[in-house]
């Protein structure tokens, strides 16, 4: 029997944070799942993105877009969320992804998709999409292969969903081997709108990116080995 | 060479609810750790735990005490938050433990850890306690060992603390095993004042517990086998 015409699509919750990578995994769960897009809102530099998440939400039409707040006082240290660290400019490619750099924000990736989990449970969807990429990226700890299928593991044990329910919850990360520009190009493929996005780490007020930190280097380099302008960086100057 | 006088006390991070258990466990953390204390206000109907978290944390004179604060609209369909969902009253011991019951809250005890788990990277605490239990309790999946073992395994993967400056972070249940008689006695011998906790799920308006619910019924239970008198029943009736 073929597939019933018109059949309810299951349900994901895809992380969100306005950025080009969360904003290429939104487009590839939307493809196949009804998308509930969650961002956060936890004191970061870089308020900016919230309001580009909005914008990539409306763009993408999502089921649902929530936008959850925390206290990030428990999060201190890092050059994301406290005044004192500085964000680095101007890193070499190769001083990016050896040391895990002051942007590094505690357990931020582990509360995102705690959260995310407790969403899912409640909506009865069994899938996460998360946006981590462990190629061109920060060299964060948490996005790494390792870090999200101890996740997974423990998500299954925590829940009534995956201990009662029978339930196999999963994390998808779509983009985890990818390059910038290879997620660049799928996202192109799939039509998504990247001037919407926010990537940098310290943009101003507009929006409009450092070109300087880490995010900033290897976004544009991504679209270099493209050939293809930004048109966020068109937008936004 | 002797241990040097005076020396400070490790770091740790502590999860008080404000109930007995969570009380039994900040008592324990404190005969070696300097205690960081970390309370959660979800919108839980019982939100006289909270004040009996303020005045637990005091007594016991933690190093501090955080009250961090969230958003509960993505915890949702539990008896504990849920205006529409009842909490269930009179139940017999046989029928407690066995279903995950309706005052599952999806994820909490994840969110609560990833946060403790935020904290304690930050704070160079290495030690993470939280009082779940898995004889005299409510059935819940994030109270089991299996649970914690994969938490704790998760936590060192998703953290530089863990990856990168090869700390070994620990959670720890000292409770687990434990009766709730055998932790109320353990509690005595250090001199808790259990009349500053509150237990129940849906307490009056002064934090007079039901006597009905699942939480009170497994702590009644806890004193009768002791042949005590709950200090917190005296004080508030």
């Amino acid at each position: 029997m073929g597939e019933e015409q018109g059949a309810a699509k299951k349900r994901a919750v895809v992380l969100l944070s306005g950025g080009l990578d969360s904003t290429t995994t939104l487009a590839i769960a939307a493809r196949d799942y009804d998308v509930f897009a969650l961002t956060f809102d936890y004191g970061q530099k870089h308020t900016a993105e919230i309001e580009a998440a909005r914008n990539v939400a409306k763009a993408q039409g999502v089921a649902q877009h929530f936008i959850a707040c925390f206290d990030s006082s428990l999060l201190a240290g890092s050059a994301l969320t406290s005044p004192e660290v500085e964000i680095p400019k101007d890193r070499l490619p190769s001083e990016v992804g050896g040391e895990i750099p002051v942007t590094y924000v505690p357990a931020r990736n582990t509360i995102f998709l705690s959260f995310a989990l407790a969403w899912a449970e409640g909506l009865g969807a069994n899938d996460i999409f998360i946006g981590v990429n462990a190629i061109d990226y920060s060299g964060y700890p948490d996005c790494r292969p390792e870090f999200i299928e101890a996740f997974e593991r423990m998500a299954n044990l925590a829940t009534k969903a995956g201990v009662e329910d029978k339930r196999r919850l999963a994390i998808h990360t779509p983009l985890i081997e990818l390059t910038k520009s290879q997620i660049i190009e799928r996202g192109l493929e799939m039509g998504v709108d990247y001037g919407l996005t926010v990537t940098c780490y310290g943009p101003g007020k507009k929006g409009e990116p450092c070109g300087r930190c880490d995010a900033c280097r290897l976004r544009a380099q991504g679209f270099r080995e493209l050939g293809l302008e930004d048109p966020a960086t068109r937008t936004r100057r």
